[in-house]
């Protein structure tokens, strides 16, 4: 089928090569890609455009169009991206622990590129020069399966990068796009760990459950957020409106984005009916149980579904709990384990909920939207993980890597 | 069917719990399972019997049956094994980064539980308390499902362990154990990644294959063990004969265990007749190509198979190359990604093996049967993992840990 298998053998060979790569040798190279993105982007915009055209014309829906569109200012910013990269610290090659066995072994625990990393997202182009920036340069070669809409964009992105990159004398194989976009083809990549060491899926809930169903390739669950943020009893009301508007407002539709209110029962009549009118001023529907009803004029009934539900709309759920052990256990019920925050001025409290909460990042007093490689000094960012294994939270190129044991002996045989 | 949802979630709520426990808890609660395991001795040896009958009377192999065997010794063993893990590092709670970013947040990224994990093994009961006491110590909640064979030693162990915990005012449901041992029930273990974080196999070939196409519960994949020795041209005689039959012949059923060799041309003529030798008075077949069997009496030609299997047996291939970069490539061709070794007096091959082998575990000079977390010093070891994400080589009690991210504000918003 397809020529999946070729895909395949070309990128353990490029991981072979990219392995031995020099920091300055992979700068160089990003900063190419970047300038021959620069230089070709009346070819992106064409590609681009015959994307955008069969999308209007299929009836995609404005959001995804505009995730799809790219101008001038977004080819700009992807080539930035790129010479951004260039400017972190490379993590391969750092020596993790190094010690001396009583028989002499010498084992040292270096820092390594994970080797072939698969990426499955959705019809935004710019995923493409991203994840190529950050796999090339943490040493890993990287095949991606794109967004069937971004095709012809895709397309053209990838064939710019691999020119480029055999023109500075590496192999071109460091990226491949698989082409064919049916869904027989990318369930079969998804069974190919014969040759791919990790598989990350950047997208909707939707696609992540499938890849997650259907993957034998070891997968980094990522960006699945339905994140709270707790109201506690000993709250400064002061700090209540400018944090959930912030983690609900700033922007509805990411991960990081607050998507439930709870609510201590003491906290309620003093809270809400201001915090309901600031988010129905910003157009927020709002969705709560009966205290909460009585509380918000407009409000209507929350369900169960509600609860678990990651809207990345215009839509709130609120809850009232009757004790910090109950919001605990309501946000380790519904949460995805993704960025929840508590709003108290109890040092006891906040304790208790840092250590309760089964969350990649917890906060005390602060935004949910925080949760971001930049915001937390990464420099660059692949996804947020919400699994506990490999990688929790913001994975930035440290998060590509993994580590290899080196063990020089003497000759020592094990008695 | 069965109760596997029950079993979930009371692990969930398990795993709240312990994640509050201190360390010297959790170690005196090791400590009286330890003991009650010796109390209880006889009732573990009459359910042991009672499997061994049973394993019996089904023609169990001799192999099999030795290791479903439980002695006096090995159940002291066992409790000595939990003693140990006493005396370990509780790597839980450890900062493992803090920092605060240029808007006043203070970040704390630091060690805590994975969860609740999932063990998935073949017929041999000491594994059971064990899987435990690792588990236990990093405050993780276990859902064990060990072979059909084992049940009723399984069974009566769990059971002392639930007690002494109950005693000790601990919940329970620390450890459960999986008592249907149908596959269908198996199989639906595998899909519980609502409740369960990781799933370790530990087994053979088949057995985690069978995991890692069925899970949706994120994998660790542990022993699989295609070990390779390259003798290079520049190979110190004397070190050859030592490494080789150690790495070959100590244990031959071992995931450590060399199961091929790679020869270069050069240095075969001088090193296969004596090592052939050595090999063959073991009682060890050997499998290689045309100049191999030139070189050694009595050897058979090796398949393309052959270079591909885990033996676990008295069986050896050996194949030989014209270079160091084709031992390379034959190794990662063929590898598990386990352990392989170099035997040179050549610091460049040795440097170019080092990095070029795609392994866990890479060796110069010395046997790959080292790879063991008592070995490298860990004190305990859960397996050793074959896989890039998480964890490579031997797993202690650090990797049974994930981490969290605690972010303390004082109201900040993102702009």
């Amino acid at each position: 089928m397809y020529h999946l298998e070729e895909i395949g053998e070309k990128a353990v060979l490029a991981k072979y090569a990219l392995q031995t790569l020099s920091t300055d040798k992979k700068d160089q190279a990003l900063n190419a890609v970047a300038n021959a993105i620069l230089a070709r982007k009346q070819e992106i915009l064409q590609a681009n455009e015959k994307d955008w055209e069969i999308g209007e014309n299929n009836g995609m829906n404005p959001g995804l169009l505009d995730r799809l569109k790219l101008s001038e200012e977004r080819i700009e910013a992807m080539a930035e991206g790129l010479v951004q990269i260039t400017k972190l610290q490379d993590p391969v090659g750092e020596i993790m622990d190094s010690f001396e066995r009583p028989n002499g072994l010498l084992i040292t625990k270096l820092r390594v590129p994970l080797g072939v990393i698969g990426i499955i997202y959705e019809s935004r182009p710019n995923v493409t020069a991203d994840a190529f920036g950050l796999c090339f340069k943490t040493g890993n070669a990287v095949i991606l399966k794109g967004g069937k809409d971004a095709i012809h964009s895709n397309m053209a992105i990838t064939a710019i990068i691999r020119e480029t990159l055999d023109e500075e004398g590496i192999n071109q194989d460091a990226v491949q796009l698989i082409t064919d976009t049916d869904r027989e083809v990318t369930n079969a990549f998804m069974k190919m760990d014969q040759y791919v060491d990790v598989l990350i899926p950047r997208g909707g809930a939707g696609l992540i459950r499938a890849v997650v169903e259907n993957s034998t390739i070891p997968v980094i669950e990522t960006g699945t957020g339905n994140c709270h943020i707790y109201i506690d009893e000993d709250a400064d009301i002061l700090k209540v409106i400018p944090i959930v508007m912030n983690a609900k407002t700033q922007r509805v539709g990411v991960c990081n984005a607050c998507e439930s209110l709870v609510i201590h029962e003491n906290a309620a009549k003093k809270v809400l009916p201001s915090l309901g009118m600031a988010l129905r001023e910003k157009g927020v529907e709002i969705r709560g149980d009966k205290l909460v009803k009585s509380l918000i004029i407009g409000c209507v009934e929350a369900t169960e579904e509600d609860y678990g539900t990651e809207y990345l709309d215009s839509i709130i759920s609120i809850k009232t709990v009757p004790s910090i052990e109950k919001a605990i256990a309501h946000i380790n019920r519904y949460s995805t384990g993704h960025s929840e925050a508590i709003i108290t001025e109890n040092k006891e409290n906040a304790r208790m909920f840092l250590k309760g909460v089964d969350s990649a990042c917890v906060y005390v007093n602060a935004s949910t939207r925080f949760t971001d490689g930049f915001e937390f000094g990464f420099g660059a960012e692949i996804g947020i993980s919400t699994q506990k294994l490999h990688a929790r939270g913001p994975m930035g190129l440290k998060e590509l890597t993994t580590y290899k044991y080196e063990i020089v002996g003497k000759g020592q045989i094990r008695s």
